[in-house]
């Protein structure tokens, strides 16, 4: 498999595990092989489903604020553009899955929130208690972490999976190029706070806690999907 | 002429002094009559669109900061939308004015701030102070003042203006769209949160000092273009 | 047993399920009764307290966020008094009980969330999500309570319970008035903005909201520390 | 003339031109001269007054934002001290020279905002948009400056100038401490986000306009008191 979404992803992500530890639990946890191999129950995905809705809400807010401490011209835009995609493409596609179910998308908007709670609270936290660098290092893992996902599965499924609609939304050319290019202004962004070594910056342990604990709270993510409703 | 921008807007444009008072200096400003009748020096106008586009900037991230305050689907999409609007669209076209005169948007973006740095930091602050009406209050005053403008200057302006196209993007029915469901979004976040008779909520007077405030500072922009660079 | 937390309160507190529901689950929580007949392990009180002295210095940030967001002179004045308390007094608190353990402040502040992240987080999310009230309606079930249990516990604790130290604190004179004049600026807060029957507000069902999950993430507090550490 | 209020402060002083340019114009300023020659006219000095009351009531918001924004327990209490000083010591000392005048906090709470608020509202949006030190960068010229003023009229200042109360407040021992204090917080937190040398760090020209902006804006407000009421 092969990927590129920069730098600074590559060293966050050796640095929350890499192929091992919280990455690895993360992006090969228990419910993203059950996408994989279709054992994961149906009713499980719906539960997943309608809290990752509530999830891009609140994500959607994240990135916002992202726009809010932006810096550069390329900065605005490319948060701008990923609010947009959020909000006008991704929630979409939750509601197009939920109606097939009969689920509405008020329902969607309403649902009780569970343990993303603590995941899109703290993400938008990070960028109000620290700069665009501390909000992009919490935004990073999910971004990031799908399109990996998507990556493994587009090539790994089992045939006749039923969740081949999730993972081919995530592993399609288009995702893939959202992530790149992601990938590529975080290290624009990076470069231009931190300077060429990064991670020789004492600001480098913050920023990597800040991605390893969002990588933690995807793990907790999926485990309650996979609880399902209570 | 007639315009429908939405009862809140008719409430606090009227507050603000209607077709007279501030809101009326801040739309028949002498800046906006040299627009009308030609007469605005050039250099006036550059100065302007330099200050407009930095001020777009920082109002792109005010209205961002609306998408993490909003609290319905409809206030998530009407923002973010208005965001990609503002970075993607009208942005642009400041960028190609000024391109034809020679000044790049690298330019454009590190201008020096003048009157419209308390006017962008007092809106992004009224959010960070109040709720999402408290932003929208102060957000108002530009948007459907400029439509307001837009419109009047589409029917009066004299022919062989130089400002046309000025006068063309914000009279054109896309804009005044524009302004209409801002209007209509608006009016649905205050029954939200007010009720059937905003006017007689206690936080009314609140709001209506944010607009009023917004189009004082509007005042000081156009005064601004007007002097020109220092 | 009889206090006067304001009428805000007491009517969010009734919202909250009262001597029933959410708001007796927390107060009358199983860690809240072996608080009282001295049943408690202390390997779960120190885990709190440890918990609780990571919870204060977000609190104290949601505090801070709320002077940020204050509109009149008393509110500037109560907020910035609170986190003053909180910073100055009841963080030394917790302290020095954690010293006599061999704990140090470093350590504490260092500690690493559980539960409480969801909690700190939404409460600071609340307060840039809404306006003032909505920071204080989630602010409010953690000081007013602590002032309940602590003015109950102080009745009803078991001679002997090792915890009569922690009881004391929040059920002295001292505290009680703060909890006595919280309730008073908040009904202030509410009536500026909401008028003489808040309750007729469209706005109030979301700040019940508010309180309602706020005293949910405190009954998730305490079955954290009745876990202990994993 | 001798103070030490740091190394990042006095790096950014000469950054703003040291003993000449921006800084020498706002801690020289023509009001300035008129506080310690006793030739500043009554109504200026009263005009600044109760300008600055506004001015401290969001200077207290922005310390308060620094509670939010920092990220060790120096930082939280040290910020925390300062919103404490600020509403509970100077704007009192404000209200006590006002009250001489006949003019009563609620008259000043309620002035309305001058040049101080692009001020004030760009020193909030600098913590807005950045971290913890963009606040700091944007904090310190108003502290330092004060101090700076102070410590040289308190030598300086003709005999029998009316403002010798007001020189005496900035010069004295206890103000002094503070700017030291600040200054030696400020350092840490610099050294814990740059390292050892922070002008080498990318981020250091941005956090120097932030100092720059602010001075420019000191002066402005200066300037605004020496015209006095419309």
């Amino acid at each position: 498999m092969s990927f590129d979404y920069g730098n600074s992803f590559a060293l966050w992500r050796e640095g929350a595990g890499g192929a091992g530890g919280a990455w690895h639990d993360y992006t090969h946890h228990a419910f993203v092989e059950g996408l994989r191999d279709g054992s994961l129950p149906r009713e499980s995905f719906l539960h997943y489903l309608k809290q990752d809705y509530v999830f891009l809400v609140h994500f959607s807010r994240a990135w916002s604020l992202a726009v809010v401490k932006s810096e550069t011209l390329e900065e605005l835009r490319a948060c701008a553009a990923t609010v947009n995609a959020l909000v006008n493409f991704e929630m979409g596609l939750h509601v197009k899955t939920c109606a097939a179910e009969g689920i509405t998308e008020a329902e969607l908007f309403a649902a009780e929130e569970f343990e993303n709670m603590a995941y899109t609270r703290y993400v938008i936290d990070a960028g109000m208690q620290g700069d665009y660098l501390d909000l992009m290092a919490a935004l990073a893992p999910c971004v990031m972490g799908y399109g990996e996902i998507g990556l493994r599965l587009g090539r790994e499924a089992v045939p006749g999976t039923p969740y081949q609609d999730w993972i081919d939304t995530y592993a399609r050319e288009e995702f893939q190029q959202v992530c790149a290019e992601a990938g590529a202004m975080i290290d624009n962004a990076v470069r231009r706070r931190l300077g060429d070594d990064p991670a020789a910056s004492p600001r480098w342990a913050v920023l990597q806690q800040r991605f390893t604990t969002a990588t933690e709270l995807e793990i907790g993510f999926w485990s309650m999907g996979l609880r399902g409703p209570k």
